[in-house]
């Protein structure tokens, strides 16, 4: 390497000749930085990202805070309504949100398949920083790797979030009663099937459209009408169905849906029939799921209704002791069966 | 789907009937469930865990909080003194150690290829598990994906961490200054050239042992001995060298190295020149590098040669005004080279 070096001071190529990646953008020498100059804190640029350290160091108070990570490895990357950078943003935001927490800083890792087209990788990069500024939220350090053509599929990111958690606010699985009233902010279904039109190339007279959104200012809304919200939940991957089942399960209560309250899109109820899906168990990325107390729920519709990621807002269901740990759905014709969780893989590589 | 409902109700095959992973372990369905019961949570197994939330809700006090991230892409997966899951596990709580920060919650996102054998899986998340002990830090929260065969090569590793920073620690570029003393806390290069004796089949008498461990310990013991410290920092991807160069930069003060200072193993050396790496320019796993007030550097040095992880610390380097932002290597005969940050890629997916 010692021939590099001399090598190393006269100036290698500026990324803008670059067009696609190469793995020496994830060598952490000269590239590396370039790339991190040039596309990641050209968009993404704070004082506590610039500082470039290996850690970002942010001010807390006393209190609890919500830690969240997730892995996004959407296929393909960009869909109607969104693209994985969105989505990875949305997504942790979401998560940090559904804790009652107030989303602060995030942190993105990218992998880069080598041979990824640079200005496919910025628009995903401003995409990020768009979400991020929507949602109130600072991206204060990442990393980025990059494997052999082959060995990845473009692009995956990993965020992670720290939030506050404002003093009474408690979600915990323990929290739920019989009798609470279950509440969807809006349509189901949408994301997954946005992302499954593209894959198997249908077409509808109005596209489908991923519900991507960060929603943690539908819960300060929430929380600004009452404090009586004893769950949250997104119900992303699995959908409803499973997220239902998850609550019941971990709150030991049982779970009762009315098929009839729950909104979903005419074109994605069609995308549904046509591929064989059950809108039940179609991921969500801007839905949020809240388990009230019945003497506040109207009153939290009443906000959600207001608020533009819940006016399709919907009282979907009730907290009951019978059943333990079993949804069961009401359906329109007036049945009844048990929903489960899904038992394989409906829709893969969906987030 | 809605068949799916009904089949559902029957078991679908315990874990330990499936050899690999599928892409149903990664459909947010039974199977995922499966997959964090029988081998995520039987192995990190905590209360915060446990609960099984989108995110992890844990108390901290008012002060400065660290965040960090790094994902890991290291191939072979295995290799000796170590593996991608303690790795993944050391790499993020020395980021935070690297803050001055004391590490205390990790998250965890795993990007799984479809045909993992879940053996070799669990092997690394027990591994996870032993180092996150090691480390006093617990792993809160986490995530998995699975995607098809060859668009991933085993498995990537996200991990993210939370630290808190005592008051009057203050790692910061501006608080370097002429005169300071840079200390290496011991051998240089073990872990890439660990990963590259492996991928290139050769072997030394003693094998070469990647030094992958946790420097939080280590970095506790520093600040006992004196606060003086100004800024830690541990060169991984692209060795002592870019690191020197990364710190020469953002302090906009020069650096002088001591060639004869620097410690290296005998095979690290050997399997250098072998290869043709300087190990200037080799990734370390359990390395720090310290840059510290002259008055106290005798002291720290003291502290950190008791340490198991310091034991070969040496003080390689100062601070200088002369030459601003450029590195410069007194070579063991007496010359001196201007050493610049890597220009390519030397050791492609070390970490």
């Amino acid at each position: 390497m010692t021939n590099d070096i001399s090598q190393g001071l006269s100036c290698p190529l500026p990324i803008d000749n670059y067009a696609t990646v190469v793995l020496a953008h994830g060598g952490g020498g000269k590239l590396t930085h370039q790339l991190i100059e040039q596309v990641f804190k050209k968009h993404f640029s704070n004082p506590d990202l610039d500082l470039m350290h290996d850690g970002a160091m942010v001010e807390v108070n006393k209190g609890r805070i919500a830690i969240s990570t997730d892995s996004y490895v959407v296929s393909p990357i960009s869909f109607p309504g969104g693209n994985i950078g969105e989505l990875a943003v949305n997504g942790t935001v979401n998560d940090i949100a559904m804790c009652g927490a107030q989303p602060k800083y995030l942190t993105a890792s990218f992998i880069l398949e080598e041979g990824l087209r640079i200005d496919e990788l910025e628009i995903i990069v401003e995409s990020m920083a768009n979400a991020a500024k929507k949602a109130g939220v600072l991206i204060v350090t990442g990393d980025t790797k990059v494997v052999p053509r082959g060995k990845a599929d473009k692009i995956f990111i990993t965020t992670s979030g720290v939030g506050m958690i404002p003093e009474g606010r408690n979600i915990h699985p323990s929290k739920i009663n019989a009798g609470d009233k279950i509440i969807i902010s809006g349509t189901i279904g949408d994301h997954g099937m946005a992302v499954m039109s593209v894959r198997e190339g249908l077409e509808f007279e109005s596209e489908i459209r991923s519900d991507t959104c960060a929603l943690n200012g539908l819960v300060e809304a929430m929380y600004h009408a009452s404090s009586n919200i004893n769950f949250l939940r997104d119900p992303t991957r699995g959908g409803v169905a499973s997220t239902m089942n998850e609550i019941a399960s971990s709150s030991n209560k049982g779970i009762r849906l009315f098929e009839q309250a729950i909104p979903v899109n005419g074109n994605v109820r069609s995308a549904c029939e046509i591929l064989g899906f059950d809108p039940l168990y179609v991921a969500n990325e801007g839905k949020l799921i809240a388990i009230v107390s019945s003497v506040d729920a109207e009153k939290i519709l009443a906000v959600m209704k207001q608020h533009p990621f819940g006016k399709d807002s919907s009282i979907i269901g009730e907290v009951t002791n019978e059943h333990p740990s079993v949804v069961v759905l009401q359906t329109v014709i007036g049945g009844e069966r048990v929903v489960d969780m899904m038992s394989g893989e409906q829709l893969p590589r969906i987030c």
